[in-house]
């Protein structure tokens, strides 16, 4: 796959809004911020969920969010996904009824609620994953990801206010995806490789957002083994990335990061002197994120 | 109320973990991160929700929750709020079934998801809220309020990747609550203010989340007319605080910050050669903030 196949368009006058208001001396400015919609999913007939999202790609959003809920499986045969711009829905439609649903049906007649049943449906698939132990991560492709990742022009550089998930393979990054939430980014990045069969073999993920763990549960269940954040961690989030075998990578910004999980697959080869510190122009803030370690 | 009624306890040891790890040049390093825990809340006999949270106010969480989804009404009276730790559950007991359970109930029957509802009642009654249109937000007050709320020590300097949310009157920080997600932050103070009577009038919010839809509404429905972030905007969250009359500032970093609702509540009192930049050792990066306006 080539170099950002999939990239911001910030550009594309659905994502952004131009609103007038003032500034801290009283005098009137114009600034771009990031258009969020609501955008309710069906499985077959079951709805699902009500997401915010910048709305770009709902058909990706709405199978990378079932699979990564373990709602929708990859053996369970997906004959269409439609989405109704004017009702803000999308229906992803399978041949036979999902397992899901079954289940469903019958914790929502005892219980009301699905909340339980789908948590424990996913921790459950989340401790048979193995994750490829010979994938390794050299500190050269770290550096030169995040430099490529902040400089090209994005949502994040024009209005602020957004999360990116950036799926990579060595040094060159694949598929930026940019959303409201870090959930959704990353949603959208597992419906872009379910639809365009891209194996997470050889592949890292980078994210904006911070390492919980639903982070690392999301990222383990697309069987990618390495996980990196210029943001912070959270402790079950550091847990579960051990658990799994996940290398986990926060606080990366310029020349900094570190491992709590899988240091194992870090590759040391990047030479001090060769690593610039992030233009000013283009220094991204960590999500909630600290400067000291 | 005195200031910092509550305020985050970085050294209670339930709240952060120290964790082993590699450096960028594989130097074995060890840090604090957050710990996460889930809390599934009831309503009576009904399984609403289940939230991952720090764990530190599981009562104000769950009382604020109800209230702020409009779940919990404040005519609805309210016995018992039981905390089981051993099952990270907590049940809020009301003397009357609620109306919300009535409609779930009915909705769940019928469509087997209770989103829509739940949503919809929220507009209905967002529509219907008069904020004090007498209430004023000094700049003094506001330069004040940042400094004052980025040098108290909190999880966020100890440990990073956590949002805080801060009740205010004036010049003066009352409620300071931190959590993983900022809704769970707003939550709390929701609880806290049932909990002991605080009255909205002439308070402040304070957000270091971003001023999202989700968060407009929360504040609203707690009939604050002002709320102020250190990071940026959604286009939808400027929409609804306008409908709402919501003062709306962001990206409040040292002297620098935009509103883009409801501009006409400020006072123009600082002096800009009072205005210290915020010490560099306290900063707090905006959440995915962005510099430039």
């Amino acid at each position: 796959m080539r170099e950002f196949m999939v990239k911001p368009d910030p550009a594309d006058p659905r994502l952004t809004q131009r609103v007038k208001g003032q500034d801290q001396d009283g005098r009137p400015i114009e600034t771009s911020v990031v258009v969020e919609r609501p955008l309710t999913l069906f499985l077959n007939a079951q709805e699902v969920v009500t997401m915010m999202t910048i709305g770009d790609y709902p058909e990706y959003l709405a199978l990378g969010y079932l699979l990564n809920q373990n709602m929708l499986k990859l053996d369970d045969e997906v004959l269409a996904v439609d989405y109704d711009k004017e009702i803000d829905t999308v229906v992803v439609r399978t041949r036979a009824r999902t397992n899901f649903e079954d289940k469903l049906k019958k914790k929502t007649l005892t219980s009301g609620c699905a909340q339980g049943t789908v948590f424990g449906d996913l921790m459950e698939k989340f401790d048979d994953i193995v994750l490829d132990p010979q994938a390794v991560l050299k500190t050269s492709w770290l550096y030169r990801l995040t430099k490529k990742i902040n400089t090209v022009p994005s949502l994040y550089l024009e209005a602020g206010a957004i999360h990116g998930c950036v799926l990579c393979e060595e040094d060159r990054p694949l598929v930026y995806m940019e959303d409201v939430g870090r959930h959704n980014a990353i949603d959208k990045i597992a419906g872009y490789m379910y639809r365009h069969g891209v194996s997470p073999h050889g592949k890292l993920f980078y994210t904006t957002g911070r390492l919980t763990s639903e982070m690392v549960i999301k990222t383990v269940q697309m069987r990618i083994p390495i996980l990196i954040s210029r943001s912070g961690f959270t402790a079950w989030g550091v847990e579960l990335a051990r658990k799994a075998g996940l290398t986990l990578i926060g606080r990366a910004k310029g020349a900094r990061f570190i491992a709590l999980s899988g240091a194992e697959r870090i590759v040391y080869d990047a030479d001090a002197r060769e690593v610039v510190e992030d233009d000013r122009r283009h220094q991204r803030k960590a999500s909630v994120g600290h400067d000291a370690v």
